[in-house]
């Protein structure tokens, strides 16, 4: 029914202490991580959106109780909360606008709601702007004074980071990375959003199984053709898997890929000048350990190189994001932990 | 030889009070401001880069002195002095790299140099920056929390100001704006920095002249050619005139700049989502008081109306900006300002 760990023992544990927590269309998960980033405990629940947002929010609640107890804490050893959640969302009033893998739970007051609960204060976040800070605090951006995370999934999310500052935007839509113009063409692709030449409409999952199926359709060769007769579905992982063995179209696919997400890179350095850009979410053609993911990440730095001031692009680090599906809630802990030190 | 006004009366001034210089290739510009932003007094000097920075260095120690004492006070009432310099530099050394406009002055320690001349605490920063800081402090930008200024000359300089924070960049290149790509194609532009596709090789006056010369030459029938064989040379400020007086390829120059504007401007505001994107430098098309003026702002927004988030669209605020040249001194000051209250 849940997912629990205990990550390491209290002894070490530098308070004070935070519970992050990522609320996901499908999964919610939530951890106590002390003052260092180091969590404690871990808990995940579902979501059940279909069951209304005060639903969820009294289970959530419920989950937030016993992930302390789990830590070995007590409610009064916890400074604050921090939610991170899927927008629409007005940051500011605490609310969700409407979030798309929510139905039906637009204009709920979460951040109240979640508080009223547990008797916590509660930070708010963007669920991406939270992976982006987990990343920034503990991750693979520990070492940057500034960093932009792009996560590659569904979508593209985005998250942006200068100096323990998310750029949240004055309407919560900041940092919506894969929704930079890469093509101004009155041809160019479709976003999910409506709006076209979007970098999400070239480079996330969704645009990899999509730019995979019309070149199979041009009669592109491919082991890809054997596995879907066989009855494999297409997707990104798919790719990526026959990609890895080799097959010429599905790599030319992924090094089509990184073309794309060069070109957002490039736009996104010479406006923020970051440290690093960082690569999530599920589609990661492998990630750091493999011939693959580095294939890629040279792939998206030979775009760079080609489009960037050459003292940015010799100077930019590009990597894999570290926390891989605990960034979320442990960004969110670290946010929680931004506004107690703020008080 | 040096341009003096003295402003407002010393009576209503608020102290604390600050001196604001503007480095450019041509003018140092340099006035003495109250805590509120009033400019006391104001002076400019020519900056003679060819004898060089020491030479100059002096000079504008001397203009500080006397722009202070014109202003009524004293050496001790100043509390910081900000210099706004054009790049490439390293902020957080103090460093001119390779100014553009200033041959020679490679590697030079301009913050240090001056405040050894003026013996005065001197806060650096980059020359769109701080203009992007006066209109926000003071100019157009004051209403909001965050904002991005464009600035259109021979090329597109930017500044991003998120609620009282420059984005100065890891490198110094935070807000490169005009370098960030709106067209990814082979063939794209070719931008004065050497790569293709940069929005300022498509919508600054450099690229405006070029486009309208193209056209002419694909015989484009204008009354531009009747100007151009009477002696007038092509420019940005002839496009201007001949599409206020109603030209039809003049003024299909001026929508199609603000069409490419409106791309990049709706790139930054998916990654940005600031209150407002400003508009200033030279090439205004007459400004916001003007028809054409109006006409560009309408264009550009007409562009965003088509390719950005619709709540966006809706809620940002496009202006020119209200300081003109004044703003990089002004800001400059503020941004001195900044620096005094953090200690």
């Amino acid at each position: 029914m849940s997912d629990k760990r205990k990550l390491i023992t209290h002894g070490q544990a530098t308070p004070p202490f935070y519970v992050g927590v990522d609320l996901g269309g499908t999964n919610v998960k939530m951890g106590v991580v002390d003052d260092l980033g180091q969590p404690l405990s871990f808990l995940k629940i579902r979501t059940q959106p279909e069951k209304g947002p005060e639903d969820a929010t009294v289970r959530m609640g419920e989950a937030v109780r016993e992930v302390i107890a789990q830590a070995g804490l007590a409610h009064d050893d916890i400074a604050w909360l921090g939610l991170g959640s899927p927008g629409t969302m007005d940051i500011a009033a605490g609310l969700l606008i409407s979030p798309v893998n929510l139905k039906g739970w637009d204009g709920f007051p979460i951040r109240q709601r979640l508080a009223d609960h547990v008797k916590l204060a509660v930070a708010f976040a963007n669920d991406a702007c939270a992976a982006a800070y987990g990343e920034f605090w503990i991750g693979s951006g520990r070492a940057f004074h500034s960093l932009v995370l792009l996560t590659l999934g569904t979508g593209i999310g985005g998250g942006i980071i200068i100096g323990d500052l998310s750029i949240v935007g004055e309407n919560s839509h900041g940092a919506e990375c894969g929704h930079m113009i890469i093509d101004p063409a009155d041809d160019a692709r479709l976003c999910s959003c409506g709006q076209r030449g979007h970098l999400e409409a070239y480079a996330s999952a969704t645009a990899v199984t999509k730019r995979t199926r019309e070149a199979l359709d041009a009669g592109g060769g491919s082991s890809l053709a054997v596995r879907l007769a066989e009855g494999a579905s297409l997707s990104a992982k798919l790719v990526a898997e026959e990609a890895a063995a080799g097959d010429r179209l599905a790599l030319e696919i992924v090094d089509e890929t990184a073309r794309y997400l060069g070109i957002g890179i490039v736009s996104l350095m010479h406006a923020i000048d970051p440290n690093g850009v960082l690569l999530g979410g599920a589609m990661n053609f492998g990630g750091k350990q493999s011939e693959l993911g580095q294939r890629f990440l040279s792939g998206i730095k030979r775009e760079i190189d080609r489009r960037a001031f050459p003292l940015l692009a010799q100077r930019i680090t590009l990597d894999f994001a570290l926390l891989g599906g605990d960034a979320g809630y442990l960004g969110a802990a670290g946010i929680a932990r931004l506004e107690h030190q703020k008080r």
